[in-house]
């Protein structure tokens, strides 16, 4: 059993969620639960008649039934596709925390969060910078990894949302080995047995040798060292501008990059809108779609559902549902 | 007159410099002079038959009689493919050297190198980290743009092979005026009107205004507009992992990247070893292949022509030889 939340009602949250749920597949890997409006989802159906009819409720409901649909208790808010609405923020986010619980609990295996608008969210009262504040802080986290996984390319980044400087000072040993660690727990539920996990540089070139900066000498080869030492099949340091493609064509199953765009950069090139930010180091699964509310196409019947089935799909492999790697 | 420099004899120089002066193109974007070895040349003349005859002297020479050598008074090295010869550093700096003389004085047009060994160069007693602080010592330049150009993608880096730190420091309102017009200047030269130059933030989404740093607010934005008050067609700062995507879409002529790996990485995923590197900011037309020696292939006529034949047109172009944007 997946939960999957349902966003901002008035983004395209109600519309990827009918478009996924029309499709086989996220019912071959997960028993689904969405998390959100009965109404909203029912609306969205025109869009794709094939999705099973929503049924209130938190009990799963075979296929050829409907979909379970878990309100949370909260008031349907209205739809007016595209416009910020205070009231789709506070929805969104008792979706996410009733979700979170659940997932807290045991009552399901996992959560796909769909996007919340930032503002409205936080016009709301909810004081978190985002979906993954808030999940981490109920998980009682502060420091989590985040990644995004697109295909055969899967990017750990080491820090985040920062400044560059802040990046920088984050690159110390115990904090590397962490990261490797969450990639290669995370790699080996997925079903990989021993993840090939590639820790980038810092600095152009590695660092040359230090002439490019210490980093590398300093915090970076110890940590890879430490960890090699553990059992884990770690390599690196790589130059930033080799390693992904190094992993685009196949020697690595993850990079370990060391700030948010090293990581954002290659994998935003490359996958577009189809990648899958996942939330590393805390006791859930959690995967969310890589984009946001698009607010400007909402109500169209034009948005693309692949991050969300994709997001799905990774959930369910990181919940151990049995969907194998290249499943 | 362009000057073409061998570089390493025991590279991929010679082959790659026969295989590209067999193809008409670059015959149409410029008269070549060669500087390297005619005994290479035509050794390398049995992987491009179809390469003019190797004739010694500086005097341009038309492509149905041979091409022009300069061997500026070099013995010819020992040719051994693939391995690390000091005469072979020595006569690849000295030829350097005469094609930037050649460039200072005007009896060409501008130069384009091949790859150099950085060891052999070095060991030979040439005290520069390479090519380029050799090549902007000799024009009297301590500070010079490190671009990286590839079909529609081009970069302009405000710093390059420095510390991330170090490129952090580099990040202030005057180096980033200049930035932006090195590159606007260069795009006029090669036939852009009023070049589209997107300034890339330093920070994740740009700072997201100022929540993960300050340098776009404090140093970024007043260079920005700095530029804008002198008439140039520049915008930003743009978030990083989005703003290759917009140039690569059509939106830009040219990025201006806040350090190395943050164009480094975007351009080696996309053009793989088909870009061309580019010297702007010092006072001679210079691109050179984005690509080493590669002692490993040398000598066996697998070598691929297409960043040199690349690197020609590009410093035909910024010659203003007359050859389009888009010939």
């Amino acid at each position: 059993l997946l939960a999957i939340t349902m966003g901002d009602v008035n983004g395209i949250g109600p519309e990827i969620l009918a478009k996924s749920l029309a499709r086989p597949e996220p019912w071959a890997w997960c028993q689904p639960l969405v998390v959100g409006s009965v109404d909203a989802l029912e609306e969205a159906r025109r869009f794709a008649p094939e999705c099973p009819v929503p049924i209130a409720g938190d009990a799963p409901v075979p296929r050829v039934v409907g979909v379970a649909v878990c309100e949370a208790g909260q008031p349907t808010p209205e739809r007016r596709p595209g416009e910020l609405d205070v009231e789709a923020g506070r929805a969104a986010a008792e979706w996410i925390i009733a979700a979170t619980r659940r997932c807290l609990d045991g009552r399901v295996a996992g959560m796909v969060t769909c996007p919340i608008h930032k503002v409205g969210f936080q016009r709301a009262g909810y004081d978190f910078a985002g979906h993954t504040d808030l999940i981490a802080h109920l998980c009682g986290i502060q420091d989590y990894r985040m990644c995004l996984f697109a295909d055969e390319m899967r990017i750990v980044h080491n820090s985040a949302h920062c400044s560059l400087l802040d990046a920088i000072a984050a690159i110390t040993t115990p904090r590397i080995v962490d990261s490797v660690h969450i990639a290669d727990s995370a790699l080996r539920r997925m079903g990989i047995a021993s993840p090939r996990i590639a820790v980038a540089g810092l600095n152009p070139h590695a660092g040359e040798a230090g002439a490019f900066g210490r980093e590398e000498i300093e915090a970076i080869r110890p940590a890879i060292q430490a960890c090699r030492e553990r059992g884990m099949n770690c390599s690196g340091p790589y130059p930033p501008d080799a390693v992904f493609r190094l992993m685009q064509r196949g020697d690595f199953d993850v990079v370990i990059a060391m700030y948010h765009d090293q990581g954002h950069i290659p994998l935003k090139l490359i996958a577009m809108d189809k990648g899958v930010n996942v939330t590393l180091g805390i006791p859930i699964v959690r995967t969310s779609v890589d984009h946001g509310t698009a607010y400007e196409i909402a109500g169209k019947g034009v948005a693309d559902e692949s991050s969300l089935i994709a997001a799905v799909r990774l959930a369910a492999q990181l919940a151990g549902c049995g969907v194998g790697e290249h499943a």
